[in-house]
């Protein structure tokens, strides 16, 4: 008996015996002791003891006989499973079993590892939450917490919170010149399941696809994990050049850009370029995937139209997400897709996890609908562009002699270029080994090779305590016998 | 121009004058008339032109020569993608362009319409909304709404907001029997997620998985989406019957099972079977993926123990759901792996959408600590057992010639089977169209048949209701001329 457990003891007791028959040391027909003689030898209550004997007898592991006490069911006679030595075996010891080949793919991947707690973060995913209105939310969150409707308590509505979806439409006519009916718009939990459902709806296993190189990894996870080949496309200072593509390979089933702010390079896909993959699309009847999920955040240059707009021939799926102009906790997200497919879209979200929380689908609508959402890029697209100068005179002046890094026009990240003999995903493991966070240029490259380089985030990081985070920087690369 | 549009008058003329470019009408090189000529023609000031042009130069549609007006860019000359006639046109007539195989699967199936306003609902994973205590949520909610945290407001965490791990950890322990480490327990959104992500980590396109029989659709949309062959287990009394399973047959890769309350059926897996089942797990090195969704909500007998604890071998994973004891709109669900599988696992979740929103698992996590879950099961299971009292009386009393329905012990929908000559998703449809609103049964089945029967649902009519729900579908029934 473990006194100090947080299982009350008759439960400790009931688990005993029930392993002990599980394990054949009880085999079926034994007679059991009384409670009062069991109870007595164990040092506790005779109540105590009837009650484990209880749950055991309606489980069907005791019986008891009127007038003749308590016996261990006959179907535990040779039945018991043996019990293996150790309780928590690695996979490969687990008898027989094997994991499937998509399996030991998933379970080589590492997820970049990141403890919130840790004084540097330059992750280029992270946004700067001291510049999120709260309080704002809170009330609008608060607003729909005590509604006690079918609509905000049952199943969320397969294509998305109405209210959103509107919400988002008149969002993307107002700030993104496209023009698309509610109709078109399905709601997800982020951009990655839209993304991962796509390639369910658009895709076969074994079929080609096409992905910029360097690009989005979590699109080329979901692009294998749905059993593609990957082809990578080159990226140089327009965007992904379809004319580094050889004639002889089959057309893709689809190609995902990001034209907006190429990820993780930060170019902006030149307008020539734009139409040529809107006709390319268009003449190999592929699909493009859009992935425009922080377009709003140019700090120099206009936007240019989207790939959704400058495609007459609907072979456009344009993906968005609130991950970086809200935070990426909100886990919201929307496509905007030709009328004909978005049922099956829906299927695809459907499968793989249902829309997300209705709670925060209709404070997300509220956000947009009230204005909020507009204050808020406007005031974070003013403090990250400051962030960006801070964090470049930083770079430049205590390590302009190791890393090189230019203004980037959009996003939340710099590209800091490395010295060519260094490793940068090794240099940003030993970084994160000390507490700071970036990623090397390295991991978001599927199979040709750039010079080594790291996505540098500045957006998390207040401007005034830049010359310190890149201090720190310096000294955990000294630490590691870099010559900066 | 479309003075009632909501779009500003310069981006209706933006639109327009692109459009006439992307389909070759304005071509490269043409010079257009000033803005103040332009302006008088269309009946627009000036500055509504010049603001139009502006944005058309920047994105490059425009050059304007200094001292020479303003001209289409060159690139426009002669690549103009042509616009088909229909703005939307159907999957089959975009050019060149064909879905997928299971993009075509996806769209045949068609998800359960349902619309909340109507008056009747019978659907079977309906809870009673009224019952759930919405103030304590907003209070839970409202406390981590405005916190201004990395943690809160970040990418979640990849097994999911810790303090919610620990306390499914403790509640599984308390309320189920089950002992599970923290770190074996990973976050999901719903069970969907885990059950199509496990799909994704387990098996191969082309694998033979195996199913109950009738059994969980959603389950079984999972396997098929990923590529996998499903084989029907048949469901008797005591469960899935393993012994029906010819011998030749290949080992599955994994069974899916409901033994805590079979669904669609009903019947709790006696104890026998689930040792069949783990036994059969740990001989052929198979997966048991156990979907522990509403165990809470049984009315009669005691919870048997669950597959997890029986398996002393780890070839089972246990997959459960706050949908049916808080409610579906908070997509949040968990599983218990294996300690080895977890990585793989998170890698699996995080490809198809990674965890679902902190803030939801923040306030769940609350919502079981301090007892409000207990008290809430406590409450939905009294008030439930009513319901169903209720909903069967009147089914006898109003429909007992058409209709034979049978307690079940456990759930929140009775099975009403039919008369054999009733098509039963025919009569679904039919009643659905009244708003009445259940399932048929022949929608669960894959291969085998069954009787015809309805999935009747009362979770979600308070019993002093139910007379009249039932009597509007006894109306809707002979109003289609069915005889009862
Ligand atoms: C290219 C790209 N697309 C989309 C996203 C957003 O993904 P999600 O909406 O799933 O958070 C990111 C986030 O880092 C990104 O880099
Ligand atoms: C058998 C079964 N499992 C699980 C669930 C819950 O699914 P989710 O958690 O995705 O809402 C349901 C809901 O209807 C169900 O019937």
């Amino acid at each position: 008996m473990d006194r100090g457990s947080k299982a009350p003891i008759h439960r400790q007791i009931y688990t005993q015996i029930r392993n002990m028959i599980l394990t054949g040391d009880l085999p079926g027909g034994t007679r059991l002791p009384s409670t009062r003689t069991l109870g007595m030898e164990l040092g506790v209550s005779r109540i105590t003891m009837v009650n484990a004997f209880q749950i055991l007898t309606s489980e069907g592991f005791l019986r008891s006989r009127a007038g003749d006490g308590t016996y261990v069911g006959n179907e535990w006679l040779n039945e018991a499973v043996t019990a293996p030595e150790v309780r928590r075996p690695e996979l490969s010891s687990r008898a027989g079993l094997s994991a499937s080949t998509r399996g030991s793919d998933l379970q080589r991947q590492t997820s970049p590892s990141w403890n919130p707690e840790d004084p540097e973060s330059f992750v280029a995913s992270q946004v700067g939450i001291d510049l999120f209105p709260t309080s704002v939310w809170k009330r609008l969150i608060g607003r729909h917490s005590e509604e006690q409707s079918i609509e905000m308590l049952g199943y969320p509505e397969a294509l998305g919170h109405r209210p959103l979806r509107e919400a988002v439409a008149d969002y993307l006519r107002d700030s993104r010149g496209i023009d698309a009916a509610v109709e078109q718009i399905v709601i997800t939990s982020g951009a990655q399941q839209a993304i991962n459902a796509l390639m369910l709806m658009m895709t076969d296993p074994g079929d080609e696809v096409w992905m910029e190189e360097p690009g989005h990894i979590a699109a080329s996870a979901a692009m294998l994990a749905n059993g593609c080949r990957v082809l990578p496309v080159p990226i140089d200072e327009c965007g992904a050049d379809l004319a580094q593509m050889p004639n002889e390979l089959p057309a893709g089933r689809l190609m995902f850009l990001t034209p907006s702010r190429q990820h993780p390079l930060g170019v902006q896909m030149s307008l020539a370029r734009r139409m040529d993959w809107v006709a390319w699309a268009n003449e190999q009847g592929s699909w493009l995937i859009e992935d425009d999920c922080d377009s709003e955040l140019r700090y120099r240059g206009s936007r240019l139209p989207s790939l959704y707009e400058l495609d007459r021939g609907q072979h456009v799926v344009h993906v968005g997400s609130f991950s970086k102009i809200m935070f990426p906790s909100i886990r919201v997200g929307y496509v905007v897709l030709p009328e004909d497919l978005v049922d099956s879209f829906a299927t695809a979200i459907s499968v793989t996890g249902r829309a997300p929380a209705t709670l925060m689908q209709a404070a997300t609508a509220d956000f947009i609908r009230e204005g909020h959402l507009n204050t808020h890029v406007r005031r974070s697209r003013k403090t990250y562009a400051q962030r960006q100068e801070a964090l470049l005179r930083e770079l430049r002046n205590q390590l302009g002699s190791f890393i090189r890094a230019e203004a980037v026009d959009a996003g939340m990240h710099v590209i800091g270029w490395l010295p060519s003999t260094v490793d940068d995903q090794r240099l940003a493991a030993q970084l994160a080994d000390k507490g700071v966070y970036t990623y090397a240029l390295g991991d978001y490259l599927l199979e040709r090779s750039l010079p080594p380089a790291l996505l540098i985030g500045f957006a998390a990081t207040d401007a005034g305590h830049m010359p310190d985070a890149v201090n720190y920087m310096v000294r955990a690369l000294r630490h590691d016998g870099y010559s900066c």
